[in-house]
């Protein structure tokens, strides 16, 4: 079924959801590679790895990355190995942030290392990572090969750097985008990079596809920043304030401690980093963040980022697909209200 | 200079001494990329890999790739890289053992997560392994990738293994075997093929190489886990008897657990995974396991693994680089006493 077809027979779907049925037969082999390549002969292995993956991700990383294969000449072929790797790769960070953020929640359900300790979830992330490098091997592209390894190093050091800021109240914006790019965006970069690497795009398709899935990485984990501190319940599958209770120094706080009266600094700092800061206290914080409009500036420079992307696909020939992925950064972006 | 002269020059050394010198001029190159490859703009990522990696590590499977290479026609070329890469590996899952076994002490001095703390060293330790993948890349040896990318996966599923059979009573001779294969083994056996096929080997010069490495890690590995209930003091770098209190079901406590009286047996199981248990229970389950002679068994396993890596040489070329890794794997079982 060509991808016009599949669009047109959706018209009330989101774009999310559009983009799915757009990239389903792909998905489908996508989902088998990963079921299989999460398999293993020590049953802890696959018990847990499974938890995480079957559990409503929405795998967007993987959809990107087949999806921008499909804008280019030769179309899917080794996308599919390079979408599984990327979504193990993004498991693999999902089970060490849990363990480092201690978080009990992931996907509205407790966290792997809830139910297999710290520990499994550490090992069986490493497990992830090496099983994604086989794949993106079997591909024999050593190009896109480097752009994933690159990422992988870069996320892990976007991770330290996060680690290092925490609770830091003199972390700038400047800072916090470094953060956001390197743990987030880097891996959106990479998935449409080395799709259309794969689809057989030339050098200006390739950049083009880089630099929109960046600037769509920056644009998602702003409005997840700002998701944490409210937005529609649940949306996350966590809780409200996680950020502020693990000392995180996302953009809306920053903005408003560089802002507040000292009394509101307070009331900021007395939450920030406390893992037993209440509902009440985050509320105390939402509203600081209100009165300085911190979570609208937040969700600007998200606009931003989503035009960005939007003009970098403008580099492109018109189709259907590039339609579609230009609708999936406007809705990423209207997806907090 | 010649690695004959080099040999010749020092005929008192032990033959670890006298591998590097054979391979010094290969290793200081390793050693600068290492060096170059642990820095980052994160200042945490810098201080805490370095910290591992000055901490007096022998280098003894980045040594292992580049006198590989050397035995073939290319000699080293890539080599260094892959080196660089497999030490990086392997400081990476020392990263996470220490985090994992809860170590307070490596090479004698406290571990990295005693100075820097858990959450820094799971995320240096992804850094180390996505920095270790670049490396490979830089190659361009697809093939080389896959030995290591495909240890890589191996190497996490042997420790979740290990962790699975954590203070497991049942744990047999045959589980404890795959576990330091997976664990251990396959990465000697890694960083021997790349470096043999860097070095432009046939497929018999490759798997030779490959077998000679699986056989030395499961020596060195078996010997280990005899040094963990004593040997000489400090050897390790460790304490004596980590292994009991950390419940880690090795060859020496499977042998005797096997053969105790049920007396004996409670002996051991009371300080097996107990983080507290004496010097005193130490000694008494060393006596038990002297009583059933397993230390001196477990030796024994080792020395039929050692002469399983010397006569995977034989297939090759006799040669002075031969011969001394002829000698490492010999010394590698008599450290122990």
């Amino acid at each position: 079924m060509s991808v016009l077809t599949q669009i047109k027979q959706a018209p009330a779907a989101n774009p999310i959801e559009r983009l799915l049925l757009a990239t389903e037969a792909d998905m489908a082999k996508v989902n088998a590679l990963i079921l299989s390549r999460a398999d293993s002969h020590v049953e802890m292995v696959p018990e847990l790895a499974r938890y995480l993956i079957e559990s409503g991700g929405k795998r967007l990383r993987p959809m990107l990355t087949v999806a921008a294969a499909q804008l280019f000449a030769n179309g899917t072929g080794t996308a599919v190995n390079f979408a599984a790797a990327v979504e193990f790769m993004h498991n693999a960070t999902l089970l060490h942030d849990d363990v480092v953020d201690e978080s009990d929640m992931r996907r509205g359900k407790p966290a792997a290392r809830m139910v297999w300790g710290n520990k499994a979830s550490i090992l069986v992330g490493d497990f992830l990572l090496g099983q994604a490098f086989m794949m993106m091997v079997e591909t024999g592209n050593i190009g896109a090969l480097g752009v994933l390894s690159s990422a992988s190093a870069v996320m892990a050091e976007g991770e330290v750097f996060q680690l290092a800021k925490t609770g830091d109240l003199t972390t700038t914006a400047a800072d916090y985008a470094e953060v956001i790019r390197a743990k987030t965006a880097v891996l959106f970069q990479a998935a449409c990079e080395v799709g259309a690497m794969s689809g057989g795009a030339d050098d200006a398709g390739r950049k083009a596809l880089a630099q929109y899935g960046l600037e769509l990485g920056n644009a998602f984990q702003l409005v997840d920043d700002v998701l944490d501190y409210g937005g529609q319940s649940g949306t996350l599958g966590k809780n409200v304030g996680d950020d502020l209770r693990e000392g995180k120094m996302t953009l809306p706080v920053i903005l408003a401690l560089a802002e507040a009266s000292s009394e509101d600094r307070e009331t900021i700092t007395a939450a920030l980093g406390d893992a037993e800061a209440t509902a009440d206290q985050v509320a105390a914080v939402v509203a600081i963040m209100e009165r300085h409009n911190t979570l609208a500036r937040t969700m600007e420079q998200a606009q931003a980022h989503a035009r960005s992307a939007k003009a970098a696909l403008e580099a492109l020939p018109g189709s259907e697909m590039r339609s579609l992925l230009s609708e999936v950064v406007e809705f990423s972006v209207v997806r907090a209200y």
